[in-house]
Order: structure tokens, then C-alpha cells, then sequence
């Protein structure tokens, strides 16, 4: 937006006032919604032109990537992080995994009404310091307005673009036999974190989210090793669920280690209490690699090396398995199979 | 997604399901909701691949465009279209309106508990037919489900990107006192068609959204001169506040000729009825473009040999104006300042 302050009767009252109907409506209460709020925040050159789109320059030849990622996390705020980090990180994520630097962000908010404009601020306040920190500038926006009792306070919809390098190729369905499963840290922390808030559960040690950009992890990574096939965020569904996805799209079957799972006391303390598998609560700043068995020590070096995978493992090997099963071999040496989660453990938790 | 239809219990019962939230949970039921529903209606193979991402080829050298839009209209079904092709129209229109071809879209669904899943078939449906009648596939997603009374049915943010040309340089701040400002043709069927709906209104012709994607009108007219320095859609805001963003980012004012502007004379009495001011109002399928003046011939003709620009006019003329304000020229040989939108007229209007 070209304009100053005073083509606006009064500044935003960011202080006491409140998300109303105007501000969706695309006039100039939407024009000073983003001017004083999302652009002061984001500020950059892109989202300055004011146009309906951002103009972007690619490295010639790269393959691009393209993710989306919706966020509704209830609460909005909670341990570690709130629904705006969680949303830039949630995204530079899904690029990451697919082998891709990301370039570039576009954020869509749909508001409710009578949500506080301080709360709205300090989301994107979020937002923007984690776009900054990961070094990918959200571009362009959009902001829409329900009423109140239609939304529920914010979703954010962060779509981002990214390129490949050539020579990478990390895909689901790229686990043979014989590989190595690598996992970068411990397990369940998000979704704890999340729940504790909601059910204002107080646990005598604060569990926090680990919501964190991996793209430099996996940069790492990539340069330890050209043998890994695939990549993969266990969200939703947790690492369950996402093993069991790349074992349907490679066709193959897993075995894992259930000593060699990590899992922080205070997670596994909580999880009992609430009669949670960690297994199955997501994640959002935790990765699976799978990688050829004799890059494995490399990958796990590299990982090692970095903040986000100082407490990287291997888990567990990739198998031939007509049946496509993920199964475990227990602490209590036992093998038990390792299903898909089954409906709705954890509603909401990004 | 690689998996076959014996991975599922049963099949979706799209006829009579409802979302609940196991589809939003990333587990099993996310899976199958991904594969029977959305898959099935958008097929193709970046989607095929079930990746956090969709990898794909962008021409070298070309300078990108990227934009979003969220879609939260109400109602989700209105004569002429539905949120789905509205969702992509309304994006694949951000790109044009920056010189861009269009080329992929993601799509990212907020889904209310309890949503009837025959009318989510018909939405993505509806998108699906948008997306390959105007040759953009949606190549990524992402589903999210939110609890009954935390969500209205179906949002949809849809982001695309793009490439613009190399010599097309299109944008807010180009237009420059002398320009012609063309108007693609009437204005105000999109917010009357969904107005009209809502509030159950029976007129005695039925007003249709003119709900369409415009890349190819575009592409005609940025082939007949080189000279158009900015396009935009007037959406929300409907035109008056579409040409006063133009006049803030240029730093330009206007003069318009209220009798050029057309308006279908159905959609004149709704607007009466209503007490509506028609250049206010939402369009879905309409373009304002700002040329030179000697440049304006070519580019009507262009626009009136295409079946989205038949009704193009010439509607005003960009002038030096330190004010930047809007102005026009009445029927009744007075003339008034065109202001923006204040506050609210429309609600969820797209």
C-alpha cells in the first residue's frame, strides 16, 4: 500500500478494538487493516506494491515446489509457540520435505468477528519474526471477515513456494528394503503442549511445543548425503501414521525399535495421564529420513550437528512386506503392528 | 495417495456422510476423505503423488507471480457459481491482474463438522470443472476440520502461481494522468446473485454471478498493446473502491462518465430495491485496465472480441490530481467524488 496515515480518520485502536465486518469488506477499513497491522508487521517491498499478487524472481532452471497448509489450532496461543510461528514453520516444513529451500510465502487470514485486534497483532507478530528467522518473507496476503460465531478467532492458510536443487529427488514413495529409518528428536511434544493448555491441565514441568522450521536441517542433511529418499514431518497423526503413509506410498513394509523411540519423561508422564500414544501425537518440529542403510551414520552425523537434530536416531529399517505393515519391536520383546491412527485422537492440534 | 479402495472399511458414503472430525485428523478417515473425494474429483498426477508438495516444471528465466484468496462466501451455492469456482476464478483473476499466466493452484479446505459430504463433492466439483475448463490444475492441498459453530460449512483459500512474460510490467502504480480507463463490461451481478440469494429475493429475472477466470481475456489484450500499465478486478469494494486503490498507488486522480458505465438494468432495480450503489457492489468476472490513450482503441477491440470483454467501454480518463481523488461525471451534467467503501455493504461476498 502506497498511502500514509492520513487518508485514515484515526489509527487503529490495536490496543482495545476489535476485528469487525469492515475490516473484510474491502474498503478503506480492510486498506488500514493491512497497512497499520499485516504490512507493519511483514513489511517488506512485495507486500508494499499493493498489488494482487507478488512478482517473484526464480533461479532459472530449478524445479519448483509447492505446498498449502492450513492452520486452526485451538488454542490460538499455547507452550512454545502460537498459530502464527506454527503456520510459517507448518509450511517452510511441507517445502523442506520435499527436498526444497523455500523462497516464499503467501498467508490467508479468515477472521471472526470481534476477534481483539492485540491478539491479531501479536499473531502476526509471530508470524512475521518467524518468517524473518527462517528467511522467507510472506509476499502477499489476503484477509477475509465471518461473523461472530462462524470462525473460531483465526485461520491461517500458508501456502509457500520453494525450488529443488537439482539432483535431489525426495519423494514418499522412495523407501526400498534395506534402508535406514532416521528420526531427528523426540516425539509427542507439540501435542502435549497443545492438550495442556486446552484442558489447563498443570503438569509440575512446562511441555512445550517444538514447532521450528527444519529447512536448514534438511539443507544439512542433503549435503551429507545425496542417498536419502524420503523426508517427512510427522504432524497430524503423528509418527504412526506417517510411516504408515510412506510404507503405502513406497509399497513396503518398516520395523522399528521401540527403545530407540525418544520420548521426553515429561511427554511420556502426560501422555499416561491423558491415555495418549506418543506415537501418535503430532509433531511439528520433528522429521523422519529414510535413507540407504550405509549413508545412515552420515545423515545421522549431519543431523546430529544441528540444533534441531541433536538428539537424532535411528529407528527402525525399512522391509519387503506385501502387506505394507509398520510394526514395532516392543521394549517387552515383543512385535506388535503399528496402525494408521483411527479417527480423532487430537482435534485442532495445528 | 498410492492406495487402493481395500485400504478402507467401506467406501465414503457421499450421498448421505457428513465431515466429522476423524477427516481432519491425519489419520485413516483424512486419507481416505483426500482420496475418494478430492483426488477422485481434481485427478491428476501431482496430486496422484500424496506428497506434502507438488514439484513442478516453471519455464526458465521467467519472472513468477504468486497470490491468494480466501473464499468465505455466503451462501456457498448462488445463481451462476459456488464457492468452488469461485475459489478458482477469484485467484486465477489475482494472477492475471499481474500479467501473469496462470499455472498451478493449492487449495486448502476449513470444513465444519457436520458438513454434508454430497455438498463438499458438489464444491469440488465445481472447482474441479474451473480449474480444467481454464487449464490451471490444483497440483496441492491441505483439509482441515473444525468442530460444529467454529467454522460456516466450507472456507476455501486458494493460492496460485503464475508467470508473467518477460516485457509485461502490470501493476497498481502505473497508471499516469492522459490514461484511458476500459471497463470490461457491467458491474455488480456477482454481489446482486449472491444478495438476491440470501435474502431469499425473488426478482423477476434471475441475476447470475458473473463469476468467470479473465487470464484469457487478458492474454488478448496484453497481445494487442504493450501499453496497459494496470489491470485489477473490482471485487470486493466493487469498482469505486478498485479505481480509488489504483489513484492511491499511482498517485493519480480520475475522471469517470457515469452514463458509460454499464449496468444490467436488472441488476439496476435489485440495487434500487436494496438500496445498493451498483459501483460498490462485487464482480467476480470483470476487469478495469488502465492504457494510454492511443492505445485505448486496440485494446477495446481486443477485449470486445473476446466473449468475457463483448460489453467493454471506455468508462473515464487518469488525471494529474494531488488529492488523488475520484471523480464523475453524472447523468444529470453535475459531478460528485466517487469515495471508497466505508465501513460494511456486503458481507462475505466472495
Amino acid at each position: 500500500m502506497s498511502g500514509s496515515r492520513k487518508d485514515y480518520v484515526r489509527p487503529l485502536d490495536l490496543r482495545n478494538g476489535r476485528v469487525d465486518m469492515g475490516h473484510g469488506a474491502g474498503g478503506r477499513s480492510s486498506a488500514q487493516l493491512i497497512e497499520e497491522l499485516f504490512l507493519a508487521a511483514f513489511d517488506n517491498d512485495w507486500l508494499r506494491q499493493g498489488d494482487d499478487g507478488a512478482s517473484l524472481a526464480i533461479p532459472s532452471g530449478a524445479r519448483m515446489v509447492m505446498a498449502t497448509d492450513g492452520h486452526v489450532v485451538s488454542p490460538l496461543f499455547f507452550p512454545g509457540g502460537d498459530v502464527g510461528c506454527l503456520s510459517v514453520h507448518g509450511t517452510i516444513n511441507d517445502l523442506a520435505m520435499c527436498g526444497a529451500k523455500p523462497l516464499y510465502l503467501a498467508a490467508s487470514f479468515i477472521l471472526e468477528e470481534g476477534f481483539p485486534l492485540a491478539d491479531l497483532q501479536r499473531i502476526v507478530a509471530s508470524m512475521a519474526a518467524a518468517s524473518r528467522a527462517a528467511g522467507v518473507p510472506v509476499v502477499t496476503g489476503d484477509t477475509k471477515v465471518v461473523e461472530r460465531g462462524k470462525g473460531d478467532g483465526v485461520f491461517i492458510s500458508t501456502t509457500g513456494i520453494g525450488v529443488a536443487p537439482a539432483g535431489v529427488n525426495v519423494a514418499g514413495a522412495n523407501a526400498r528394503p534395506g534402508d535406514a529409518i532416521l528420526l531427528s528428536g523426540t516425539i509427542g511434544d507439540h501435542g502435549v503442549a497443545v492438550l495442556s493448555k486446552r484442558q489447563a491441565l498443570d503438569f509440575e514441568t512446562t511441555i512445550t511445543s517444538d514447532t521450528a522450521a527444519l529447512h536448514g536441517l534438511v539443507a544439512a542433511m542433503l549435503k551429507a548425503s545425496s542417498r536419502i529418499g524420503v523426508l517427512r514431518d510427522p504432524t497430524r497423526g503423528g509418527l504412526a501414521t506417517t510411516l504408515n503413509e510412506i510404507a503405502r506410498q513406497s509399497k513396503v513394509g518398516m520395523v522399528l525399535e521401540e527403545a530407540a523411540i525418544p520420548v521426553l519423561p515429561q511427554v511420556d508422564a502426560a501422555c499416561e495421564l491423558l491415555g495418549l500414544d506418543p506415537l501418535y501425537v503430532a509433531n511439528e518440529g520433528k522429521l523422519v529420513a529414510i535413507c540407504a542403510a550405509d549413508a545412515a551414520d552420515d545423515v545421522l552425523a549431519a543431523m546430529r550437528a544441528h540444533p534441531l537434530g541433536e538428539r537424532a536416531v535411528r529407528i527402525g529399517t525399512v522391509t519387503e512386506d506385501p502387506h505394507r505393515f509398520v510394526q514395532m519391536n516392543t521394549r517387552f520383546g515383543g512385535r506388535r503392528v503399528v496402525d494408521w491412527l483411527s479417527g480423532e485422537q487430537l482435534p485442532r492440534i495445528c
